[in-house]
């Protein structure tokens, strides 16, 4: 068990690490060459250009000025610096709904920190029974936790009173939270420019007519049935096929751009040789820039054939169609609606923004999504409570022997001692590595199967998953020691109240294991985001290669983007712990303070220089949010009435139990009170728009506008990867007078008023 | 432990005590004077007069026809004989959907019941184990239970496969009751006259406005908001004082009228006297007429003024409305989506019908609703687990020595012998009885002070109450021999394993018990219902001391209504108690049928010519009822997991654990597929039905139609107990070629057509 000093030791060494990455960070940030790295959003957003107006050319890619790198913590204030209005306007509500969730954690634990170090830790400290009690061994940590009170003590009021105390904290800041960020998605809805999804309404499993197509179909049907409302509508395609052979297009375009760069750079060169096969890898030789042509050639011919199946055959047109109201208030009144007695026809839902559409899922009938789900749901509960069976196999494969067996060619070389050490300590760790790193993505491929139509939903629908895999074999699995498997042997062969014990035993034996796991993981994984070497490496190699155009450079930036679906649980594991340690561990406390704080400084760096939105659902998941915290909290709460029971006080599980029912009857409350705000879109807003619009734009052609809006991005000009802008906000900046006028202009490191402290300081 | 023959003379005695029910029924139910108790349902609806056609005195009042006595069942072909969309015309949807609870029983039952007993208990009976087990005793039944087959017994096959056939078979006829339900309850609606709910919807939460009064607000909320669709609206005044006064009165009014049909009657005689205070046992005395005519007139002035209070004070006019649109359209619409930001104010939902309303409950603020729920929910949870503890304390007060204590005059009458036997052997049950006959009354209280708005609403609230009490303590009390929070100690105190066993070893053991209770409570409370006894004994009671007129006759005759709040709960035990014996003591199933069809044919009796619907919600309450169904069905595998973990079937668990995994997979399929239905009306169905109304009646005067239809029933001529009929069906009757002819004849004994077996034959 460590003690203070380890504890001590471990948080230097973690904030050094952390302090590190940062150095490095500024380093890398201040050189002009790292510049679409580091800043890739206001490219995007097309307000910095590349660094070409004037110095020398080492300047281009070399910061000389040695007072920027003075100041290397310069960024911190600058990402605080953007009002959040601005910072919604900038990087949309989803971001911004994003940082408030570290935001969230820091206002629920500053209180509940200064509050358990000022009165829990003194009662803590002030006994001497772990000292008396031989037979243990205890470190320092451990004599600032509840271990230390004797059993029967009246000194756990405190604990009891503090529990409740933090309960109804917890639970104030979250009503808080929510209500403002009800409002703020409503304010945000009702502020936005005209978008054709306002417009729109998702029709799904339209059903077949003998006589009529799926167009007419679906015209008639709403002809009839929203007769003063209906507009126009525009029927999916099932052009999955042409989507992939437009991908491989673009891929083998690339190889050609690679092979056509590397013998101009050397003319003098023989012409590059390719191999047909795998990767180039294998087969036949030939002129690599000749066979890319005529395969590209080939691809062309097949893809425009391919158009012209999809755009001429019947069969190709899924019973699904996006269908625009002549007013916002029409559409809100057919999306909230039921259409046909049969509810597993015609069902309508809010279109999804045009970029945020996971088209692939847009057509699967009612049964079938049934059935999907359900498979989904056993194979998620087998993937939860069995991972470990197919890595420990692989891990049983994966030993010295094993290797010579399948590669006996290596013998010498791992015969040799040091390699063998390696190799002996590299190995057995290796495949749960890998499986980790790979489990969001395993996640996101089930929510795909499961058939959601939107990123957006598709993201949230994964952070589900992650979270309880997290909860179960990271935070139950730590405090058991033993796989979600073992637990539910455990939870079915024993009591409850004796299971709950058995939990409540362990709880503050592992107060410094979670000490040192938010060190690691928290402070280093935060500090590791903001360096993204990936990217970093990607960009540079991409600009050797391939980049012959500033187009090119532009596609070969990778904004990346908030990755929700895996940030938000590691973000709630943090807050569980802190709920669960706030009476029994206090000492913990200030670890995951210092995470939340230099989490949200980081983050907020990110969303305003590096990330680009991928869609823009207006903090659609925050009821997500809520509902999880609230899981974390009655987790802790039932975890405290179990850690009780074994410590002698009378009567504490009737004093703690009010607890969860009050929680759950709080959730409830909330859920009725905000949750609709972020599922409908109520018909008084509606009509506000629609009036507002009629007034300012009395000669505004809709039907023009949203013509083409939900047209598959295939046929839009052939590019899959970014859909088209549709957003008005994108073709016109948000603050035009500010920024516009800087296109291009490298001069801001220079300038001081407060607008530029956002791009560089 | 009862053997066969024990059970067979109690099924023998049970038997007979039915058929004395039915005899008794058959003689009462002849009898003319009888007639407005026995076929209160014909008069409600105009269609059967008086006795007064032809006949001497004595024929008025007794049946001297002797044919007609001999065949004493002829009730029960003529209770079958009426089709069933002729009896959704005749009773409602409600009554209807009522009855098919049984027939779900009967389908579900009859095949299970076929298949258990040809195979399973064959394969029960060729075994000897309780035979060759010497310390146990058994009886004849326990040798065709589970119980005789050996432990691991290959056998056992039969019964795994079995209960997946059963729960197969179950859910197949739960499916396609859902849907034949759903369909129906749309066609009833589409197919039903045009009622004022149709237009409406019911606005609660009507937030303040400082400028505007409630009235002025709400419609220029609603002509900004569906500008289009809006109609007109009623506000709700809070007439609670109002109505009391009304029903005051009214009770004051029926003593004056029998003390001057007293007076009447025997002119000779004083005038009648009575006392002032309570119940006239108190106080001065007095002349009883002059005196009740004075407090008539007192109360008549007092509400004269309440009345204009309520008019004209603002304070009286609640936040709530009937707000009516031009269309079907319009108010479906209105009812399915969300009007304001805020979620809290301008909550829309359809309107009841007029009579269905419950009028205190229309204006419990958001927060209010949400307290009350939360205590109510807490009050149930002590009323299901500690309602033995009062019953426990009235017992030990309510002994021979208590009484002689508290009334020690009574004390030489108590010490007589025969009458401390009585005592003593009466008391005990008597608490307990007493609770059990108000518990339906208070759990409708409780499900009142919830605040549901409509009298459909609280009796499916508190069936679902009722529900769950007697699952925990009339199922899992009698299978545990134990108190609702003895059970709840032993599950937090036992491993779930350990206390599925325990629940799994008495199941088998509880079968006798259970055919007794099927017989007792099932068989003879059927047979009971029938007979009407308090509604008889009341209505000869009223008819000799105050009917003086036609119409007070009318009013003397209860023809009750379907206790669905009661009644649907004791249903939903047979079920459980069906599926859960299907496989493990397949006898007790024939006793289940018995019920299901005597109950049913009873039942149809009953709604055919006796109960009056309060009511009609389109079978609004048939979620409920398959939700039900479905939570018996799984709470039937899990026991049987329980069952035959100890039975030593090696791996049965994992056979067995799918089960329950389908059952709720299959619940969600039904859920998404039919409960909106239920919920949600369809506006392709809202938009043919206003399309043909526009064709058919195009002169229609919507607004004169729907002023004063939802005005509260003390404002429509100061009746309170019969809201004025505003169904179109009830002024017009169902099928008026064939019936209205009769109206006031005796003739039906002799006539023959199909039609006449419906009244009487």
């Amino acid at each position: 068990m460590a003690n203070l000093q380890d504890i001590l030791t471990s948080a230097a060494i973690n904030l050094l690490t952390a302090l590190g990455f940062l150095v490095a960070f500024a380093l890398l940030r201040l050189q002009p060459f790292n510049d679409r790295v580091y800043f890739p959003k206001w490219y995007r957003k097309g307000i910095r250009g590349s660094p070409t107006s004037s110095g020398t050319f080492v300047k281009k890619f070399v910061n000389l000025d040695a007072k920027t790198y003075i100041k290397f913590l310069n960024w911190m204030p600058a990402a605080l610096r953007m009002p959040e209005p601005e910072l919604i306007d900038h990087a949309g509500l989803d971001s911004a709904a994003y940082i408030r969730i570290y935001v969230l954690g820091l206002k629920i634990f500053v209180p509940i920190t200064a509050l358990s170090l000022t009165v829990l830790v003194p009662v803590n400290y002030m006994n001497d029974t772990l000292e008396r009690s031989k037979e243990l061994t205890f470190s320092d940590i451990d004599k600032l936790s509840i271990s230390n009170v004797p059993n029967a003590s009246p000194k756990f009021i405190a604990h009891l009173v503090l529990s409740y105390v933090f309960t109804f904290w917890t639970c104030f800041v979250l009503y808080h939270e929510y209500k403002t960020l009800a409002t703020k998605r409503l304010e945000f809805l009702a502020s936005e420019n005209r978008r054709p999804d306002q417009f729109s309404v998702l029709v799904r499993n339209v059903p077949p007519d003998p006589d009529e197509s799926v167009s007419e179909h679906i015209e008639h049907f709403f002809c009839v049935n929203h007769p003063d409302h209906y507009l126009t509508h525009q029927v999916v395609y099932n052009a999955n096929k042409l989507a992939k052979l437009v991908a491989k297009k673009k891929s083998l375009k690339n190889r050609l751009v690679y092979y056509q760069n590397k013998f101009e750079r050397n003319p003098q060169n023989t012409r590059p040789i390719t191999k047909t096969g795998l990767w180039g890898l294998w087969g036949d030789k030939v002129d690599a820039i000749n066979y890319y042509t005529t395969e590209i050639e080939k691809l062309s011919e097949e893809e425009k054939k391919e158009r012209e199946r999809v755009a001429s055959d019947p069969e190709a047109i899924m019973p699904a169609a996006f269908v625009s109201f002549r007013s916002r208030w029409g559409a809100a009144v057919c999306a909230q609606t039921q259409q046909s007695s049969n509810a597993t026809i015609w069902l309508t839902e809010w279109a999804p923004e045009p970029r945020d559409i996971y088209w692939r899922n847009l057509a699967i009938p009612y049964v079938e999504l049934n059935v999907r789900r359900l498979l989904m749901a056993l194979a998620f509960f087998f993937l939860t409570f069995f991972f470990m069976i197919p890595i420990a196999f692989v891990q049983s494969l994966a030993n010295i022997e094993g290797i010579k067996k399948a590669l006996p060619f290596l013998k010498p070389i791992i015969e040799m001692d040091k390699v063998k050490s390696v190799i002996q300590g590299f190995l057995p760790g290796i495949a749960l590595k890998i499986f980790l790193a790979v489990l969001p993505m395993i996640l996101m491929l089930m929510s795909k199967i499961e058939g959601f139509t939107s990123l957006s939903s598709l993201d949230r629908r994964s952070a589900a998953k992650y979270y309880l895999f997290i909860l179960i074999n990271v935070f139950l699995g730590s405090i058991f020691t033993g796989s979600a498997i073992q637990q539910l042997e455990k939870l079915t062969n024993e009591a409850s109240t004796e299971f709950a014990k058995t939990i409540g035993r362990s709880i503050p034996m592992k107060g410094t294991f979670f000490i040192t796991y938010i060190m690691v993981d928290g402070w280093s994984g935060i500090a590791a985001e903001i360096i993204r070497l990936v990217p970093l490496a990607m960009y540079h190699l991409k600009n050797t290669f391939l980049v012959k155009t500033e187009q090119d450079r532009d596609e070969a930036t990778d904004p990346g983007s908030l990755n929700f679906a895996t940030n938000e649980p590691r973000i709630q594991l943090y807050l569980l712990l802190g709920l669960v340690y706030s009476v029994v561990t206090p000492i913990l406390l200030p670890f995951i303070l210092i995470f939340f704080a230099f989490a949200y400084v980081v983050f907020r760096h990110q969303i305003i220089n590096v990330y680009d939105q991928k869609y823009e659902s207006g903090a659609a998941f925050w009821p997500h949010v809520h509902l999880r915290v609230i899981i974390g909290l009655i987790i802790s709460q039932i975890l405290l009435m179990g850690l009780f029971s074994t410590l002698a006080v009378q009567k504490s599980t009737y004093i703690l139990i009010a607890q969860p029912i009050l929680t759950i009857w709080f959730h409830r409350v909330c859920k009725g009170r905000f949750e609709s705000a972020f599922v409908k879109f109520p018909l008084q807003d509606a009509m506000v728009k629609d009036t507002v619009e009629c007034a300012t734009e009395p000669t505004l052609n809709l039907m023009a506008y949203l013509k083409d809006a939900y047209i598959h991005p295939v046929f839009k000009g052939g590019e899959m990867n970014k859909p088209e802008a549709v957003d008005e906000e994108e073709k016109s900046p948000l603050v035009p007078t500010k920024r516009t006028s800087r296109m291009g202009s490298k001069r801001e490191s220079e300038a001081s008023s407060e607008g530029h402290g956002y791009l560089r300081s």
